[in-house]
Order: structure tokens, then C-alpha cells, then sequence
């Protein structure tokens, strides 16, 4: 396989969900010489995207390299798939059990591309994070070496190449470096590491956390109050991931405070836009109708609740945006009993911790 | 000693130093019902604070509660000060030495009051820290207790009780503990912990990853750089300050990657603005004879470089920044450079390090 060389590798690239990000990597890609197919299932993309080089439904002013092939609508064979180097899934959490189930029949275990998640979040019914999803589909030797790569990334921001870094993760370190040598680039580094939990889990309390920077800005709060929240949910997600079982230091990366700060200071970000609506004095319901795409963070902070619980984890932030979206709890009042919290440590992080890790460790024969 | 109680003390409290800083924490300890006294070298100052209630050199429009009191021009006497239960320094770190050497023989070691320090930047001469300065000036069994507050906090935002947070830091917990009793309120949150030079490297670093954030979004960079500079700006003062021997995690904290954020994302902050203007085309000499202030960042990168070089650690960015202040290197080739770095792992933490901070423990009698 190509990817395995030291220098920059040429490719075949199927991408996986033709939405903003998916589109944009593949722009990425596309525009780094590798040969891209891009995959929706909407058989009008698929026509529109190879007859205009634009996507009909996202970024719709860029055109994307002649380079790239729209294929779709049906799920690519298995013959197509033996011929990538590289799979990338940009579909919803939500989607990609679903899609890797039907997939992996079509996977060969002894030639198998590298696999690529750029999906961020927790699976709802389950509280599964991606790593899961796959160990439960595809099995523990393919989970072994799934690679996620998350960062600070704007896809309008991507398609212009402007200056991006994202952080790229495995459990097998190599799997994590030949994913970096097939997306860097001078104006898209990569930086690699081996705790795709930590990761994934940033990835999704990030949208929680948005709202609530998005609720302070809306009440009228300043700088100083923006650096601290931001600071003590950063504190709160490395707690959190750290009972959970994923390195604390995880949270100083791309995908962690990296993304946490662009989400939480961009009044583009949808979820930081529920919260700075909210803090305005609309109501849920309205923000979700006229908002036009979904949240993630509403349904994360759902999900996040059970986690928090399950873990016996302090979470004062995370439960605070809870009372808030979905037990009626009235904005002023939340704040005054976080800012009543008695003084505390500044990083406390729980003593006894990881189960989650553990046993998702065991089930892929991973533990020590 | 009523600082000792559990509850919210009322101390006697001398703040060391009229600017910014030290007059918005007078403000703030004044108005949280303790006795306050605020010194200034400036016997003007003085009479016109007592007179009007203002600070005619800074927070002008600002009117201080009547229960702050001023004093000065002489340095106070050992009567005055064995009357207090807190001494708050709020001078240049490039004046901390010579005013601890006059203020030393008026302490007395058997009844100490806490000494605060909020001081930030690194003495030019020594390249050492706060916590160095006080061992050398007053010995070490002062500054084992010596306690320092550094977060992210704009003076004229803590004067109108913009919600605040802050780290609280010292070898001795308890002190810290103690001062983060004096100091905390709904509004003006603390932090405690217990890794004081990793809180002193944060507050002085900042200032040079300012500058940076600056430079970059001078030349028109935009969200996605942003975040992946901010981020690897946190990245490398990690990788420094374990270098240096202070605990990594510090660097999660309000001190650090609160204030690095505040600090970095706001057009207000001199050290940005040195380097947005660098952005933009401006010469290093017309800025800094028109800034009206200084700008700690640009001098702090000079003592940083030789830091760095004798730690014999990876920092490309501040070895970028001492190239565009003092090197006449070029902006953009200087961009091109840092983009065309190899990709890296994430986090390298050194596997060897420690030595500055191991030295200053064997100094203190603290080494394990």
C-alpha cells in the first residue's frame, strides 16, 4: 500500500457522506493528488457534483477539483472498496453503525484500507463512542487500528486553505502516522497521537460546553467570564474523560481545547448559537424550529447526563446546560449557584477511574 | 490570625504597587468588606485617591469604595506592616527584588502575614522567577509560603464585578487555601493549587504566544488558525514549563490556558497588539514608541530564548516570534517555515527534564 511510504503517498480515497465535512476533505484531498471518490446517498448530488464540480447542498460556493468522482447512490461494492487505500467515514455518529454493518462484508480483513472517522459524538441509545460502534460491527482487529482524526476545522475555512491543524489518533500509533502522511500537508498539519477516546470524547462535550459559553455571551457576560468558562469546562471535559478512562493530557490538543475554543467563540458554531439564543430569551423549542440543522449538543448533553451519572463524575457545567435545555431551569438562578459553588482544587481529577476504557480495552483484548 | 477561619475573614490588607492590577484587586478586596491600603510610590497619586476616591493614573473612570485607603510615597513601615494580615504585591516583576530587600527586615518570621504575589514575566537579568526572587531576598522559609493569583482578568472588568476566576497557587496548600479565602466571592472565583512555577512560566509565556496570535491574524489568518495557534502555543509552554520541571496539567488551569486565551483573542491586550500591528506591516520600533505602554511580551521573548536554549527544548514558535523582534526575519517566510515543519506527535513532553525547578527545591530544602 502506498500510504506505508515515507514520503508523501498517492492514494485512492473513498469518502464516506458527501455533508460539509466530508466535502471538504475530499477537496483536501482531491487537491493533494490523491484520487478522490466521494460517496452520498442522494443519487442528485451524486449527478450535480460530477456535471458542476459543486456540491448542491454544502459549500456551495466552492468548486471542488475535477479530480474528485461522486459515486453513489447505493453503498460502494466490495470490488470497489478492495481497490481504496483509504476509507473515510464523514457520516453522522448516528449513521455509522447502520453503515459499517453493511459495509463489513465487504471489508477484507487481510487487505484492508486504512479507516478513517471524522464523526464526532455520543451513539444515543448505546452512550457508544465510534471505537465501540466499530469493535461491536467490524470486530476488535479492525477497531485496533481505526484512525480518528478531530480538530479545530472550519470546512469553509478548510476549502480555502487556510492555515488547519487536527489532531490524529489510533490505538496503533502507526495506523494514526500513516493517516497523517496521507492528510498533511504545509496548510493541513497533522499531529498524532494514541488515545482516540480522549479524542472522540472531546469531540462530543465540546458542543456541550459550546452552549454554555453561548448562554454566558447571550446573558451579556464579558472576556473575563469567557476565559473562565471556557478554562472550567476544559477542567470539566479532562475530568470527565479521565474517569472515563482516557489520558487527561488528551484535552490539550487539536481536538480538545482546540476545538473547544474555536466552538465556543464562533457565532457561527450552531451549538454556541442555541446557547447565545437561549441566554437572549428564546425558548428551546424556537431556537431548534428556526435553526435550521441540527444541534448535536442538545442530543450530547442527553446522552452526556447518563455518562456523568454512570461515572459518579462532578460535572457542575455539564449538569447545569441539562437543567437548562431539558427541566425548565431558569438561566440567572443556574448561573448564581455555579458562580455559589464553594472554592475548589483547580484540577481534580477523580482518583479511581477509567472503567469505561477498561472494559472497552477487554473487549478488544487490549488490557494490561 | 482571622485569616485562618473557615469562613469569609476580615483582614487587614496592604497592596504594594497603585496601577491596573493592584488598584482593581484594592476595589475588590475593599468592597468584600476588608480594610484595605493601597501603596503607591507616587505621593500625587496618593493624595488625589484619598481626596477623590480615583486612580488618577489608572481605571479613571472607576470611583473605589471609601474604606481603601491610601499610602505612600515611602515604602511602609515595619509598625504599619506587622499590622496586616495580607501583603498583596501588585509591582513589575523587574521591581519585585528591589523591594522586597527594603521590605525584609520590616517582616517578622514569627508572625508572617500572607504574602501575595501577582506579579507576572520573568527578571531579565537572572531569567528567574517570582517564587527565586523572594528565596533569594527574604530566604526560603518566606517563600515556601509565598502564595501567587494569576488568571485570565481584565482590571476594568473585575471593577464592575464581572464574574472572575483566578488560580491560586503555592508550595504550601494551606496558604493557598488561606488566600483563597480572602479573595473569593460569587464573583471573583479561586482556584487552588499547589504547582506555583508552573503558574509563574503560564503568566509570563503568555505573553510571548500573544504576540504570535497577533502576527497571525495581522496577516488576515482566520478561526481554524487561530485555534491550532493557540493550541500549539499551549502545547509548547507545556512542553517548556515540564522542561522547566512544573507539572503539565498546570497548564489546563485559569493561569494558563484561561489567561493564554484571554490574552490571545483580545484586541485589548498590549502584547497582541504588538503583534497585529508586526501583522500588518508596522516596524517593531514605530510600535512600541507609539503603544504608550509597555508590552512585557517583547522583552519577556528575549529571556524566554535564552531559556530555551538552555533547557535545550523544541519551541518553534517563540523562536519564531525572537526571529521577527530581534532577528529582522520575515513574516511570511517565517509562516512558511513553522507550516513546513515535519508532522510531530502532539504531546512530547520531555523525558528528561526538570532541572531549573529541581535546583530551586534543593534551594528551598524541598527536594525529595
Amino acid at each position: 500500500m502506498p500510504v506505508a511510504d515515507g514520503a508523501h503517498p498517492k492514494c485512492k480515497v473513498l469518502v464516506l457522506g458527501a455533508g460539509n465535512f466530508g466535502s471538504c476533505l475530499a477537496d483536501h484531498l482531491g487537491d493533494s493528488e490523491h484520487e478522490v471518490f466521494l460517496w452520498s446517498r442522494s443519487a442528485e448530488l451524486v449527478a450535480k457534483f460530477n456535471e458542476t464540480h459543486r456540491n448542491p447542498e454544502c459549500l456551495q460556493d466552492h468548486v471542488f477539483p475535477e479530480t474528485i468522482k461522486a459515486i453513489g447512490p447505493e453503498l460502494p461494492s466490495a470490488d470497489v472498496i478492495k481497490n481504496m487505500d483509504v476509507l473515510l467515514f464523514a457520516i453522522p455518529t448516528e449513521g455509522v453503525r447502520a453503515t459499517l454493518t453493511d459495509l463489513r462484508p465487504r471489508l477484507d480483513e487481510e487487505q484492508l484500507p486504512l479507516l478513517i472517522f471524522v464523526n464526532k459524538g455520543i451513539e444515543i441509545a448505546t452512550r457508544s463512542l465510534t471505537l465501540e460502534i466499530i469493535a461491536d460491527t467490524c470486530g476488535i482487529k479492525i477497531a485496533t487500528v481505526a484512525t480518528f482524526i478531530s480538530g479545530p476545522s472550519f470546512a469553509k475555512e478548510i476549502v480555502r486553505r487556510q492555515p488547519t491543524s487536527v489532531s490524529v489518533a489510533s490505538l496503533s500509533e502507526s495506523h494514526a502516522e500513516k493517516a497523517s502522511r496521507v492528510f498533511h500537508q504545509p496548510w493541513f498539519r497533522c499531529y498524532t497521537g494514541g488515545d482516540p477516546v480522549g479524542i472522540e470524547l472531546a469531540g462530543a462535550l465540546k458542543n456541550v460546553y459550546a452552549i454554555a459559553t453561548g448562554v454566558s455571551d447571550g446573558l451579556g457576560f464579558e472576556n473575563n467570564t469567557r476565559a473562565m468558562l471556557i478554562t472550567r469546562c476544559l477542567s470539566e471535559m479532562t475530568r470527565i474523560g479521565a474517569a472515563y478512562g482516557a489520558s487527561p493530557l488528551t484535552f490539550l490538543s487539536l481536538a480538545g481545547v482546540g476545538d473547544l475554543f474555536l466552538t465556543c467563540s464562533s457565532p457561527t458554531s450552531r451549538n454556541y448559537t442555541v446557547g447565545y439564543r437561549l441566554g437572549k430569551g428564546e425558548k428551546l423549542e424556537d431556537i431548534i424550529r428556526t435553526l435550521g440543522s441540527v444541534a448535536e449538543g442538545v442530543t450530547t448533553t442527553k446522552a452526556l447526563r447518563k455518562v456523568i451519572d454512570e461515572l459518579g463524575v462532578d460535572a457542575p457545567i455539564a449538569t447545569a446546560v441539562y437543567g437548562i435545555l431539558y427541566e425548565g431551569k431558569d438561566l440567572q438562578g443556574t448561573v448564581r449557584g455555579l458562580m455559589s459553588l464553594p472554592p475548589l482544587r483547580e484540577l481534580d481529577l477523580p482518583a479511581q477511574a477509567g472503567g469505561p476504557v477498561k472494559r472497552l480495552m477487554q473487549k478488544l483484548g487490549l488490557s494490561a
